[in-house]
Order: C-alpha cells, then structure tokens, then sequence
C-alpha cells in the first residue's frame, strides 16, 4: 500500500467514526485530521470539504452492507437476522444513514441514487417471489422497505430500544428468532 | 389563557420545530425565542436552558403519540397503521425522537423512565395474548418494539423512503395494507 493510500484510508477510518458520533454539522475536521495523525491540508487534499467527505464515507458503508449481507430472495428472514447481527458489529453504518436522514434528506429515498442501489435488491425480492418464497401481493419495494425496517427495530436508530453487543446472549437469541417468525409469517405466500 | 401560559406555549411550540428541524446541538434560542416573539431572558425564566427545554419539549410530544394513538391489543394491525398516519400529520414526533438517540442515549431504551411509560402498553398486549388475539410466543416488548418498527418503515427516521402527506393517495393506501396484512400475519396466534 503506498503511503498516500494509507493516509487516505486513515482519514477515512477517523472520519467514520467522528461523522457516526456527531453527525455532519457536528463533526469537527480538526478532530478527523488529528485521529487520523494526519493534517487538514491532506484532508482538503484527498476530499476536498467536510461534505464531499462525509459522502465518501457514507458510500463505503452503503457498498459495505450490501456486500457483507447480501439480500437472498429465497431466504428474506434469514437476510433480516443477518442484517440484525449486522447492526450490532457496526453500528456506526445505521448512525450515519440516521443522521443523513436528519440532516440531509428528511423525505422521500434517502439516497439520491437509491433506485439504481436498489435494483439488485428488487430483482432477488422479485425472484424470490416467482420461486414461491415471497407472497407476490406485495410491491418488491415494499417488501424491502419493511424487511429493513423490521431488521432495524433494535438498531442504533430504533425508536424504542438499542441492542449491543454487550447484551445478554439470550435477548440476542430471543429477538433473532422474534425477528426470524415475523419475517417468515409476514411474507409467506398464501397456501395454495 | 394567561399571558403568561400563552408565551409559554408559543416558546414550546417554536422549540419543537427548531428542535425538530436541527436537534439538540443545532438548534439555537436565539431563533427559538424570535420565532416565539419572546426574548431569551423569558424563555430561560421559564425553562432554565436548552436542555431542559428540550426535555420538556420531549416529553410533550411522547405524551402527545400516546394520547393520539392508543394502543389497542385487540387490534396491533390497525395501531401500526393509525401510527402511519399519525408520523404524517406530525412528523416532528419521529424526528424528536431520532435526535435524542442520535445525541443523548445511543443504546438502551431511548427514554430514561421507558419502563414505566411502557407499562400500559405491555398490559395491553399481555391482555391481546390472553384474548387470543396475539401469538403469546412472542415477549410483550418485542411485539411492541417490532410492531412500532413496523409502523415507522415509511417514517421521518426510515432507512429507505421517507413518506409524506404529499405521497400519491394510492401510495398511502397501499403502503398501509401492506403493513396490516403484515402486522396481521407476524402476530397472528397459531391456529388451533
């Protein structure tokens, strides 16, 4: 790895970290320059500005989750349990989509290329619904929609309440087969 | 109305919408007490300062969702969708609570006394599980976490797509029979 390439990825590191605790206003350059034992003219140099940085980072995480937990059609339960353990190793990747939503994109998809991100996930929801193993009466992007959020109820943006990774191993095992029974019943297809 | 109460009420009111909009850390008194028509030494008077305006701003709207929204054990489907509607009326709720997990209590339950606003809650739904009308394989809490996650699929604070009161009606209508045949389905009692 050359040497500039190490910098740049140490930026991205600290700059992760700083913009999953704080947010974009609330995120301090300063910060992310002196975690990353580097200085803000490297910083402005790889990225340009506190907000085209804040887009780096958020795009390795969007390509991160879609790649450590690939959606499988004929398994959406399994997918969500994934994405459930998911959440609890990087938290950091459900913060930043929060705050993207609170400060950036408050309606509508949240990221302004979330039909081409998402045409992989349709596709295999689709799929998974010609193959007998989701209910076709539901819209494929409705099913994405509410899979995610289901997988999402004990998430670093849940409403209610935070799972870690400190919790008891038995509430991980409760809600993963919570989650698992909910997903199942919710989509199976109708009987024939 | 007293004078007194009447000020009071237009700060509470401009708080929440500055809150709502920029979070703890964003929002400024400043604008809260001009968008108010109060100045700060009376909002301080009343409120002692940010924080604790925010608390009481907080706690207003919680009280608010569950006075609007009652849950019903007897019927979790139509609560996910009056909680659908009701995050289109008043989408500052969903936000407000967003930025307290954001930027006060990253894990756990996201109110300090969730235990006992819960309380009644998980009474009604232990009563729907009695009743037959809820699967009594699930906890009370799970079924309420993951019937609100449910519900806030489409919300303010959603990962994916941020509805609004300017959606296509038939989005609105469609979006809410997915969330009942869901709710309905996730929570149905095994047949005897």
């Amino acid at each position: 790895m050359k040497r500039g390439d190490s910098t740049r990825e140490r930026i991205l590191n600290a700059a992760s970290a700083e913009f999953a605790e704080h947010g974009i206003a609330g995120a301090r350059v300063d910060r992310i320059a002196a975690s990353a034992q580097a200085n803000k003219a490297q910083l402005y140099a790889y990225f340009g500005n506190k907000s085209a940085l804040f887009e780096a980072v958020f795009s390795i995480a969007l390509d991160s989750i879609v790649n450590t937990v690939p959606i499988d059609g004929e398994d959406l339960p399994g997918y969500a349990v994934r994405l459930y353990d998911e959440y609890l190793e990087t938290p950091e990747l459900v913060r930043l989509a929060t705050w993207v939503r609170l400060e950036r994109r408050s309606t509508g998809h949240l990221t302004i290329d979330a039909e081409s991100l998402d045409e992989a996930k349709l596709r295999a929801i689709e799929a998974g619904q010609k193959s007998g193993h989701i209910d076709p009466w539901f819209e494929p992007f409705d099913v994405l929609t509410t899979v995610i959020a289901m997988s999402m109820t004990w998430s670093p943006a849940s409403a209610t309440f935070t799972a870690t990774r400190d919790d008891d191993p038995e509430d991980h095992e409760r809600r993963r087969e919570a989650l698992r029974r909910i997903v199942t019943r919710a989509f199976a297809p109708p009987a024939r």
